[in-house]
């Protein structure tokens, strides 16, 4: 059996950290080698820096380890990163000089030219962008989308795929986690909603656009289709739901639009990527689904739940989606991201 | 001092009917006659028949009132029903036939051609159809939209008013008192949303474009605006907020929107009637609000609350809405319709 | 390989009837072989019959199973009944008249004289109870206690064997599970709660009493403790929390008292009953645990966590605990009282 | 009319201090000269330096009055207090140095041995401790319990009058808002409660026995009563409901105890201050009350609400009661001390 590869996490005491431990224990090909966090908390065993606030235990292997500085200088070629976007951009950056795989959950360099916004499903092929990144890094960086888009991305691609997409009006339902430790205060969201999350409407589409887009001559020619996002909190602990109306370049009924959505499978299925989820979207019947806290841990958190698909008056059709913001809207996004490289032959 | 006008309650033990007591206690114009309700409260005092679940206490002059069979026989003109749709058609009918002034929050009348479908700030000469309804009772029935459906209206009065509505897209986040008593279970909504809410899209879809219709020939003809709804449940237990998207017909800019939704004034304010909200619509001007808890009760509960007015790469404008609804969006509704009634002569 | 023994499940579309499901699935002894349940689900496939709102899947193998009447008459020598009480009392003693062994999680027969009120660890001799029920029956009933009191009573067992127990004062902060479904409205527990459970306290107080009782000469001599105890319900979903004070007969110190919970183990411990956990007790150390959230799933919810151990100024200590109230409270508490009486050879 | 006393606010910006502005907007006997707060705050208006989250308007009164720095330099000879307890300490003792009567609802003084922790109904007396304090201070410092202290003590004291108390066992529910802002973070509090509140156990055992103490000497002899607490935090806005169970000196059946509470009154109400509640308790009836979202704002969140009196088998008798712990428990309570302080010629 071949070894695994040595990989550290960068950020390892936040919201992100936790779940990126969680899932790579055990984890077939990967082993965490570091753990790095703030000043705060380096130095510490990583069970008192941490506060550990997944229902499943915390590993042993890393109950002990001593949280490191973020600085290069680890024995392990790959880093992932849920640092927070105060801090990241920096770090990462050294990392990626340092000749390190920097595969980030932070929106920092989501949109630089040279750096590709993945999602192994929709678009392997931004990762060519890598090689223009040897210009400025020994190493390079990956990053996946914010949580919300991701989501939606899974949704939108076998429409795209088979009818092409011109417009998206989507309204997300956001889980408290998505907004990490301490978070939302409770006395702003018991028995309420707030109709704001700073950043996050530009967020879904902009990167929509960059995750759909053509390479051509080393850059990421935008996709035209038009994006419109309202981003709400609401009081879930997990999974963000959107509701979403499309609008497609093709003609296509409500049935082949079903059809699309249950048979699409993609390059992480077909190279049975370990993290891969076996249906990338999973379609419910019940008129009532997808909710969060029945849905969201289907495919151990790695699909978009799709459900209501109906004909809208204005758009070509409506219908609600779901999808594990701290999985596959982070940790896990970042770790099948890992997973593509490493099938790729990019960390050879 | 002119003598009050007797009133009667039908529906008076379920959700809406004790909104109804609340805000008819110490009507200025009205006063309560008599309560009624399906025949498992009738007999008994209102104290025992009620659950009241109000934070207000419980108003004595009704306290000990026996609740009486929903059967015409009242010495009381004015009934308002907030009876449940499942029996509210054939009652409501039958109190009409008798000659009363049927005042319903029930959906089953909404859509009779000759019955209006009332918002007094909108479409006060719907009234007009009252008159048709002379063929089929001595008494007649106005009714008041659905509760979603009257704050979207409120909000897009003045901008139809100024510039036309072409299409507007809209997904509720709905509280739980809108589901009516025992309503939704909390196993069902505790750190969850519901994405589906029976008839609610359609009602939405449907009624705006009978409100803002414009009657010919004593129909109404429907607007020809397009109109999407997602409807979705939320742990919210008053207030219904709504993200809205739109498209206009006469080019306006967001300021201009912002005015409109701003100077807004109907008929209801000019004529001061008791219940109306001193401005039908409050724009909000901090990037968080509106936000349920903390804005639901903003004139009363009787306004449409805007905020987050912004541009949209697809329609024209995007805003938040907020409406208490089950005041707004229903028992207070019910009551300003009754208040244009009696100003403008019907109850005469 | 021994064949699995063939049982059925009593109000199977319950509340509790899922979850019997889920924990019989692939179970190494036994095997379901019919659902039953009121005439209202009956000859419904049990995927239409039941509202399934557990996260993990509903079970192929009784996807299809097409509920029965809960009538004697299957191909099955074991009954595990989750039937709501209104109908329990009756059901069950039919089927132990015709011959089988009703396990039942119901409320009906927990207090008759014959019946033992089952907790394997600790008074696997009431078994003894289920001879005299011969008079009445060709079968036997054997009860588990309420979910408070079960997980009451494993808190209690090590400090009733090493010190005994004078009295016990408990508040308790139970989930809405715990009220079946629909249950608890959302609109009386979100961002409330409420300090009234029907029959809970009363249920606390006795049945704790017979579980710690001695059989002598074929009856059952109740326990003399005291206990007083104050039930609430609050907007958890699972996991009843319970505020303990405890005053011994012997002198124990803290660490006494702690060493006490942490070695607990009994019987089904040691003939290794499939669904017995490890650890009856899980002893927390950090300051603000059991926390319902974080803790429930403990030894899959077949444990009492304990946290906060501390001197009480009235009474010897004081500790909060937690426990599965669906799981060791219920589905899980029949299941292993099952196969202690499978293990006991009562079966044969 | 007489002028009306000048009074300013440190820590006004907090959790509280919105609190004491809404109380004393409109009040008969004071009016906000000055409102102070952190260096984070100081210069800003307070409508920008205060995150207002009550659901009334932020008066226009102070809207636009700059903050200050919590330095003595103001012309107002009252200030009340509702700091932070990690700055209140020296502010508060600058304060009283400088000569100002401050009326704190931090925790700092309360156990000093010469100043009042003053519930006006209870042990008016004490003020006569503020005499003592010549020898430290020109002004003097007078402070109100802990949130959860009031709410038991206030309905401790009618028992404790007629029949003496020998005991009582409490365990509390409270709210979120106790925990000041930002606070419980909603990811911890969601669909869980947390059953260690730090602290807060131990004030309620000490603070209440000095409430009930007897002056001898110029000093405090704290009551013998014994306490025991165990505190939880729920996911709920407003309103702290504990389960207490008591045991009294005299005999006492149950009817007299529900009269104590019925009839109990005391100086407030005699004085008539004007933010006395009619009732200091008020007793409920029904099976299931006291509710915090129903029944906290009775007597505008002064009184402490009791429910469910019944016989205990191990104290006396037990009962469950509710207490708004930002009114009584903080900032009116504090408004109502000032009044009695007034009424009694301390600002003369």
């Amino acid at each position: 059996m071949e070894r695994k590869l040595k990989v550290g996490i960068l950020g390892a005491t936040g919201m992100v950290g936790p779940r990126f431990v969680q899932l790579l224990d055990n984890h077939p090909w990967f082993e965490i080698e570091f753990l790095a966090a703030s000043e705060k908390s380096s130095g510490k065993p990583y069970c008192e820096a941490c506060s550990w606030k997944l229902p499943t235990l915390l590993p042993e292997c890393v109950k002990h380890l001593l949280v490191r500085d973020p600085e290069p200088g680890f024995d392990a070629p790959v880093v992932f990163s849920g640092l927070d976007s105060r801090v990241a951009g920096s770090i990462e950056e050294a990392f990626a000089k340092a000749g390190y795989a920097v595969i980030s959950n932070s929106s920092n360099h989501r949109m630089d030219e040279d750096v590709p916004l993945l999602i192994p499903e929709i678009n392997p092929e931004h990762l060519q962008l890598v090689d223009s990144q040897r210009k400025r890094y020994k190493g390079f960086i990956v990053t996946n989308p914010n949580c919300s888009t991701i989501t939606l991305s899974l949704a939108l691609a076998p429409l795209e795929k088979q009818f092409g997409i011109e417009s998206a009006c989507v309204t997300t339902l956001q889980a408290v986690s998505g907004a990490g430790y301490p978070g939302v205060p409770s006395l702003d969201i018991v028995g309420n909603i707030i109709p704001f999350i700073a950043n996050e409407e530009e967020k879904i589409e902009t990167e929509t656009r960059k995750i759909f887009g053509r390479v051509a001559k080393g850059k990421i020619q935008f996709h035209p289709m038009k994006l419109s996002a309202q981003t709400t909190r609401v009081a879930v602990l997990d999974g963000h739901t959107e509701t979403v109306a499309v609008k497609l370049r093709a003609q296509a009924g409500l049935n082949e639009i079903k059809e699309a959505f249950k048979n699409y499978r993609a390059l992480p299925q077909e190279l049975q990527l370990p993290t891969a989820p076996a249906r990338p979207i999973v379609l419910k019947d019940e008129a009532d689904r997808p909710q969060p806290r029945l849905d969201v841990e289907i495919e151990r958190g790695m699909a978009t739940v799709v459900g209501r698909v109906r004909e809208c008056p204005i758009f070509d059709a409506k219908f609600v989606i779901l999808g594990h913001n701290t999985i596959r809207g982070a940790a896990g996004a970042a770790i099948l991201n890992a997973e593509l490289l490493k099938a790729q032959g990019y960390f050879d």
